[in-house]
């Protein structure tokens, strides 16, 4: 077999078919310049990935179907394989396949339907696909030789552990393909990162390779599609799971693969887990915010770890002339949050801006006087700074039509520490499935490649507090943020149950405690904002838990 | 076959195993003090339906099997068909089935598995269970005759139109049942109202059962958690499709059916559309507060009808003791907006406050009077007032430990009509499945059922206004809401496409515009408050769309 394949690693934006669409024409057009014989695009890169309910709308459909007629008369002198949704108008189960269009001098030549459907975690394939019953090769003439092809599609891929029980589909497609003989096994992916997965997910690959003793070549989704942050990181293994061309992490791109020499030089390096993190974050934002249609974004600046990491990211998201500092003293706030803010600001260059509340929340104090006359003060008082805040940055938000960003992370967000239409407002939570211990190794990350201390030093060294009352601490309420975060990662992440995570050292009355914050404060995450997810479980599309509900440990 | 079956139509709260178990021990004594031979209880109702991701949970799980076997135990002269979520240890697929263990004699008799999982609206089976592959029926022996029982879970009974399309599953339980020659059919059921869903489910059972000549005993379980509302509703056909015995609707119940003679007296009625939707929200919000720990709600009255009805609903939920009304005028609000809500707090006889936003407002104006010099005043000083309010209410919430209800209605939730963080601030979303003009039928329904305008005519009769700057009216933003409501219901409901809504006599400019603000404003409703689903298509579960998506008309 000698093939040049191209890796055509786009990043769709969910819905815009004619903008997926060209990104796809041009790619077809670049690979075929190159001499390539085959180009593969990732898994329903036509509607883009996920389109969630959009497949409801038959319009939309029928536009996906006839975008693939389009593309396939684009496809002269070159075989392309293009994610679509495709109409189930003959089998039982659910109206839509997930599909692979095998486009060739002018026609589709070929359907492919994926077989294994995820329906766990963020994804929901069952509630629109049936899947697909049979295995799909293709017989193609290259050079003069006859390659035979077989064509996945991303999960039809991933039956095996770390990530699934072979038990749980009923089916091999892999294994299948290789009883077919097939010279080279393709899959179109849409995978979406999560902080280790880049590294286990090639593992996997070259097991599987190995096992079947077949070259491999995918193309996966790039881009951030709401929560979901897709790494692009497409591949090719040669027959004894040796990875010899990789495409660019969280970035778009284009490899290609010469089937008989396709390693002249090594690969590009897959990310360390801090670095890819980073990656994504930036990636995550960048697409959230303009894919809504901004440009802008304004951030709530507390002289804190979280909101100074936020802003980085945004920086590098953006650019310094697209990010707005907002510091928002109280007469509680230290002059040190003042300070810390302003230097962070000054370091990375960014619109600052000092607004204080203290009008707002005399104002709102004397308004709620006579109600609440006799009353110690707690968390009512704390809540109603943090409210004057949200209002004055939703303000801006409104006014100048900048996207609010809110800095909250996933260790105060699972436990509830945080404020309910407070400094939970905005429209994008960038940090809030990073767990408190990794914002500050983002921290000391993005210092390090600086060279500098973008962030402030002391932003860093200090003792976290919501300074909401005199001389907080977070500890005030709080265990220290490793033990917290251990014990959240088993909690939450891994759906460990509480005797286990007591076996593994931790103190039950604290396990407890910790299980029952998390469990108590899932009203206020249901109406959190989109948060982008870097950990394998986030709050969000992954994780559906019940509200009114009871359960007691 | 002569039998006395008692429907246990009970409410259960979802991960409440222990509580949930002594409702179903105290229904198996009352049916066999009553002599019954058979009980039977609502699917999954050990766990509550919907369990969600708890069934995650390895000890859940577990204690939701040892469940079973206690109530196995306490099965003594009676059979017991009880819902819970069956580890599945033997064949492909999910780690769960979606089961019935049938009880006698204190053992385990048999375990029956759902074969149809719904994985749509609002459903999520298939993230969590295997399809059962065979039907079960039981052979049983009362009063000396054998009588052959086939058990069936929910979905196993809906294979029809106009739910399902024919072609989903392929798979027909019932008719594989009716093969068997049983005598007597069982489901055991947790299906959420919609308005008019009733008569329409009851047409599909009438036309199954006549179909197969066979008779249904039926019981749907009662109770809201979360968005979803059981009506129960529970129900005996005879084998010509004939309904002769029915439990209460939106109301805890135990019906008794002897095979023999099972109308004494004519069944129970089902209440009118609109009498269901006013008693399922009135069980919703009770359930919602409750099964959430509070007694009392807290709600923001504008003398309009959306506050009004919310609060109706609530005192009818909770009692008017349970009620705080809020009235929060601006220096714009019109007398009459604190005149009627001031009389509706009367006519309810609730608690009521009046607290001016004014001090607020006013501050919040000068604290932004230099960020916002030289532009003229839009929507960003409109919201700050909604946000003042909802400032207040939260902190009123946060001190006394009311549970703030929100008072958005589908229409406004659905373009966009209201303020994010401002009157979208609350715990549950009594109306935000309720379209504007049933908002109405309510107002009028809720006054009709008194006899007296408990609701003020006024509140009824003015034109509807925001009152966030002078002179505001809703239809200066809105078109009239009868044809707004009628274009939401197509695009929202029923999915149709913008060339469907035009074809059925709209404007295609106008249906353009509203499908455009339904679609931008997916953000709000990501952070939107749990909201009662009474419709067939609310904004919540059933409804799963991207944000940051690009979809043209």
């Amino acid at each position: 077999m000698h093939m040049l394949i191209a890796l055509a690693q786009i990043n769709p934006t969910v819905g815009d078919i004619d903008g997926n669409c060209t990104k796809i024409f041009k790619s077809i057009e670049v690979a075929r310049d190159k001499g390539a014989d085959l180009v593969l695009f990732p898994e329903l890169c036509v509607p883009g990935y996920p389109p969630r309910d959009l497949l409801h709308r038959k319009d939309f459909v029928q536009r996906n179907v006839n975008a693939i007629e389009h593309i396939a008369a684009a496809c002269k002198g070159i075989i392309a394989v293009v994610g679509f949704a495709s109409p189930n108008t003959e089998s039982a189960g659910k109206e839509l396949f997930n599909a692979a269009a095998i486009c060739q001098d002018g026609k589709v030549l070929s359907v492919y339907r994926k077989r294994l459907l995820p329906t766990y975690d963020v994804f929901d394939e069952s509630r629109y696909f049936a899947p697909g019953e049979t295995n799909k090769s293709l017989n193609v003439t290259v050079s003069g030789k006859h390659v035979q092809i077989g064509i996945t599609i991303c999960e039809d891929l991933w039956n095996d552990e770390p990530f699934i029980n072979r038990r749980l589909y009923g089916a091999d497609p892999i294994a299948d393909l290789a009883k077919q003989q097939v010279d080279l096994i393709v899959n179109i992916s849409a995978s979406p990162f999560s902080m280790g997965k880049q590294r286990q997910r090639e593992e996997l690959f070259s097991r599987q390779v190995a096992e079947h003793n077949i070259p491999l070549a995918l193309v996966n989704q790039v881009g951030g599609n709401d929560d979901l942050i897709f790494d692009g990181a497409s591949a090719y293994f040669d027959a004894t799971g040796k990875c010899l061309v990789r495409g660019k992490s969280f970035a778009e791109d284009m490899q290609f693969v010469d089937t008989d020499r396709p390693a002249t030089s090594p690969p590009l390096e897959i990310p360390e887990d801090i670095a890819a993190v980073h990656d994504a974050l930036v990636l995550g934002t960048r697409d959230y915010v303009t894919k809504c249609g901004f440009s802008d974004v304004v951030i709530g600046l507390s002289g804190g770890i979280d909101s100074a990491v936020t802003a980085a990211l945004a920086v590098e998201a953006l650019g310094k002339e697209h990010v707005h500092g907002v510091a928002m003293p109280s007469r509680i706030s230290s002059d040190h949050s003042v300070d810390d803010a302003q230097q962070l600001s000054t370091n990375f260059g960014i619109d600052h801006r000092v607004i204080p509340i203290n009008r707002i929340h005399q104002a709102a104090e004397e308004t709620l006087a006579k109600e609440f006359a006799g009353m110690r003060p707690g968390i009512a008082e704390e809540n109603i700074q943090a409210r004057a805040r949200g209002a004055i940055l939703m303000a801006l938000s409104n006014k100048f039509g900048w996207l609010l960003l809110t800095t909250g992370n996933k260790s105060e967000l699972a436990v509830g520490y945080c404020t309910l239409y407070g400094d939970m407002c905005g429209g994008l939570a960038v940090i809030s499935d990073v767990p408190k211990m990794m914002v500050y190794a983002l921290a000391d990350y993005i210092n390090e490649k600086a060279g500098t201390p973008l962030i402030p030093q002391n932003t860093i060294d200090k003792v976290p507090s919501a300074e909401l009352r005199e001389n907080q601490t977070d500890q005030d309420s709080l265990p220290p943020y490793d033990v917290l975060d251990a014990i959240l990662q088993q909690y939450v992440e891994q759906d460990l149950d509480i005797a286990d995570i007591v076996a593994n050292g931790f103190d039950r009355e604290l396990v407890v405690e910790i299980a029952r914050k998390v469990d108590r404060n899932e009203y206020k995450r249901k109406q959190a904002a989109t948060g982008l997810r870097v950990t394998s479980r986030a709050f969000g599309s992954g994780r559906r838990m019940p509200i009114a509900a009871k359960y007691t440990y």
